[in-house]
């Protein structure tokens, strides 16, 4: 290794570090800190971050890249040290734009939100948390600033964490979606064969469906020996380098889908950063292309596996030996219907394939509207409940079930949620390709395999981690551009057959 | 608050951040990492420890110092203001002599040392370990000499753990205690009716015997909002702020004693920090006194308190409604007598109080041999087991059982275990003290009322945290310094009585 790209990989190391130091804290608040730690865990999270900070934006650190730049420029531009050094300039250049000042208030102002969110979501009291919010708006249009000129405010949040992506690209793809979702769950709940889903709202033993849980998900392929799962109000998965990912989950004892599938997806998630080339450890690119690329891969074993006839043909009779008592009876069509059935509910994390976009269009449009200033925060819940019933055409029963429900905006993450819609779009493209290379995949799954899909995934999506952009990789790899229409007749094929429309 | 000290207390606030951060990666690395994390863990602590090292003798904080010291000049010089400059100072100037490069290679030696002493151990193999604890060795001699000219080689090292305390005042105190406590053991052994504690040895619930513990220490005052705790191999005590003081213990299904006396031990670490005055969070005396101070804590509570017969009066009964099958029968006579047996045993942390210290008389003896060159890493084992011998009359049946049984020297900390039993020491002292301040001590402990005790302990041990070297603080308690006499007459009375000498 030439002596720039030397530094370079130590700096970047050292910033790799407190990053993972950071989020080994951020895992504990959420899974076994004391109430007591909160106020000296905020201060902790705040100097970890503004560190990593000052030293990824150091002298030391531009100059290094500057350096590395001509010791890769005759290397094959793909090549590990080349996409890094490229991937280094790249966030170097934006966050220098981005004083240590904002980091650090930041970072205390969403770790004390995030505490009292929690409050105020289980007392349904947006008042308490509206002042935090307040000033997490403020602080994120002021970090909107520093990278100005944009075409849009939302631009520069949504660059965080879709690379490239741009906010009038989203509306594009959102604005073909809504149309063909809305009508849709239209159709499916106007028309449709009425699904009984009551099997599924019985008594489960909890420490039974985790036990149930931790089997899927072994077999797909998460490895415990490089990974752990806890408890958590809201499942995470979070990484401290690629030999230890962690997921977090939680169930409830009166209904069977949530622990199920919040567990799939979050080893979607885990098995994603598990599979990254080692190589790649403590740089930049150890880790997701972006957070739609990773939610293409948790909605991927939640949904296109977890929620398919085929895995249940593998499972429903594992999971009959676990609740004999519950299950004995249902038959595997009715299992399987209950298991998709579409609803009007309040809650994003819970709702089915067939309205999940339309709770997070509601999210994107009221940040669009945060961020440009013509809604305000007090405003925020009526606007929710408004926008909720042009939607969905129900509104939530409470705040709780509404506005408060998502720990994200908590902790500042505006400009994440449409992420997720666009995990479900990459999700449904990338399995069109996966089909046409295993062609007997639905016969696999059937037989509980996971291992040629596991293997495709790593191969084209896990191994390179954030060597591509996310769309550049989905061209690589499906020689597709972001597509709605993939996704969309797989939602309309699957509910067709479901509701016999 | 004036400039230079606000600077001062910010730039320490930064280091205490960094310093707890590195805190948390190894509770979790005891506690939930998964095998797979260890690699990245050992890069993590070093670049941990490395920044706050250089964050902590930066000229900045030189600066701030300086400034800070002719800002406090005229206040009370044991305000906490003028305490905290000097011991900043004092911390400064000792760490200011120790190279970057040193505490890198430090770190990095110990977290392999760490790891190839655990298979050692668990095969007995000495050899495996005695090329890490050379090195170590000859990195704590290295360490001593940047501290030139020193009275004692060893110095220097226990310095770190006691400040102000030399190795001669140790040798004296020692000199005085093992004469006594070699005749004591051997009345005993000889002479004293024997004690059967086979009640102890059937077996016990690991999850009632958890229940109890917690029972037990949440009436000692431990708070459980600002602490918790977990399972650990080794059991220890670790906090990352005022509020969230953890602790961590081990339970044995077949011998009751280990479980409980471990959770009320580092219970007693724990209650200390807990009591330390919020008003010294985030500076360097946001801690313990020193090791010793720390261990009069939590040996007090362990011993004085747990294995005292007034504990037992009022615990027995309860611990008879969790265990009825295993001690319905059983007296608070011979349960009492069965709690404290004296044994000649080969594992320290399982030693009863009468040959405890001989323990760590036989270790910081070695050490300093070890440190004045007399003794090398490759003869340690035999000179362990001729020690031991000479000291217990018995030799250990493998080095699992000897040389290899402490985590300590993997993790550099030579100069560390005489504080152990300087601990027990000033507990005694303590402890008259107390009994002269609470004359119905005795009493409230048999009805177990504890919070006059904790009451005290907090007023004039722990509130004050570090501002005080560790026997300025004993002498403002009680008057004396460091005297053996207290531990000895507690010792001998106890006993005397036990074994009917």
């Amino acid at each position: 290794m030439t002596d720039n790209l030397k530094v370079l990989r130590k700096l970047l190391g050292e910033v790799s570090d407190l990053s993972h130091a950071a989020a080994l804290l951020a895992w504990d608040q959420q899974t076994y800190m004391p109430p007591g730690g909160a106020g000296a865990r905020a201060m902790q999270l705040s100097t970890l971050s503004t560190l990593a900070h000052e030293h990824f934006v150091a002298d030391e650190m531009g100059a290094a890249i500057e350096g590395a730049k001509s010791e890769v420029k005759d290397l094959d531009p793909d090549s590990d040290d080349a996409r890094l050094v490229r991937k280094a300039e790249h966030d170097f250049l934006k966050e220098v734009k981005v004083p240590s000042s904002w980091v650090a208030e930041y970072s205390r102002v969403t770790a004390m939100a995030h505490q009292d969110w929690e409050q105020a979501r289980a007392e349904s009291d947006f008042k308490r948390f509206q002042p935090h919010l307040e000033k997490i708006v403020e602080l994120r249009r002021q970090y909107a600033d520093f990278f100005k000129p944009y075409d849009h405010v939302y631009d520069p949040l949504l660059d965080d964490f879709e690379p490239g992506m741009k906010t009038a690209e989203v509306k594009s793809v959102f604005e073909t979606l809504r149309k063909r979702q809305v009508a849709l769950v239209q159709a499916i709940l106007e028309d449709g064969k009425p699904v009984d889903d009551s099997v599924l709202h019985q008594h489960y033993d909890t420490q039974k469906q985790w036990d149930f849980g931790v089997e899927v998900i072994r077999a797909f392929g998460y490895d415990f020996k490089r990974g752990r799962q806890d408890k958590a109000v809201h499942p995470f998965t979070t990484g401290f380098g690629i030999d230890d990912v962690r997921i977090t989950t939680r169930i409830y004892e009166d209904f069977l889908p949530t622990g199920l599938t919040g567990t799939m997806h979050e080893a979607g998630h885990a098995m994603y950063e598990q599979g990254i080339d080692k190589a790649l450890e403590r740089t930049p690119l150890a880790g997701g292309a972006s957070l739609a690329m990773h939610e293409s891969q948790s909605r991927m074993w939640e949904n296109l596996v977890g929620r398919s006839l085929p895995f249940w043909q593998a499972y429903l009779p594992e999971l009959k030996k676990v609740f004999p008592a519950q299950l004995s009876d249902v038959s595997l069509e009715d299992f399987y219907r209950a298991m998709n059935k579409v609803e009007r509910t309040f809650i994003r994390v819970d709702a089915d394939e067939a309205t999940y976009n339309l709770h997070v269009m509601l999210r994107f449009e009221l940040e669009i509207a945060l961020m440009e200033g013509s809604l305000t925060v007090s405003d925020l819940p009526q606007a929710w409940n408004e926008r909720f019933e042009s939607f969905l055409g129900v509104v939530p029963s409470d705040d709780a079930n509404g506005v408060l429900q998502d720990v994200h905006w908590s902790g500042g993450m505006i400009g994440y949620f449409p992420t997720y819609s666009l995990g479900n779009v990459i999700a449904a493209q990338l399995w069109e390709k996966i089909q046409s290379d295993i062609p007997d995949l639905e016969k696999q799954i059937a037989s509980a395999k996971f291992d040629a899909l596991l293997g495709w995934l790593r191969e084209n999506i896990h191994r390179p981690g954030a060597k591509f952009e996310p769309i550049e990789l989905l061209r690589k790899v499906t020689g597709q551009g972001l597509e709605a229409e993939p996704y969309l007749r797989y939602l309309e094929e699957k509910y067709r057959q479901i509701y016999e429309l």
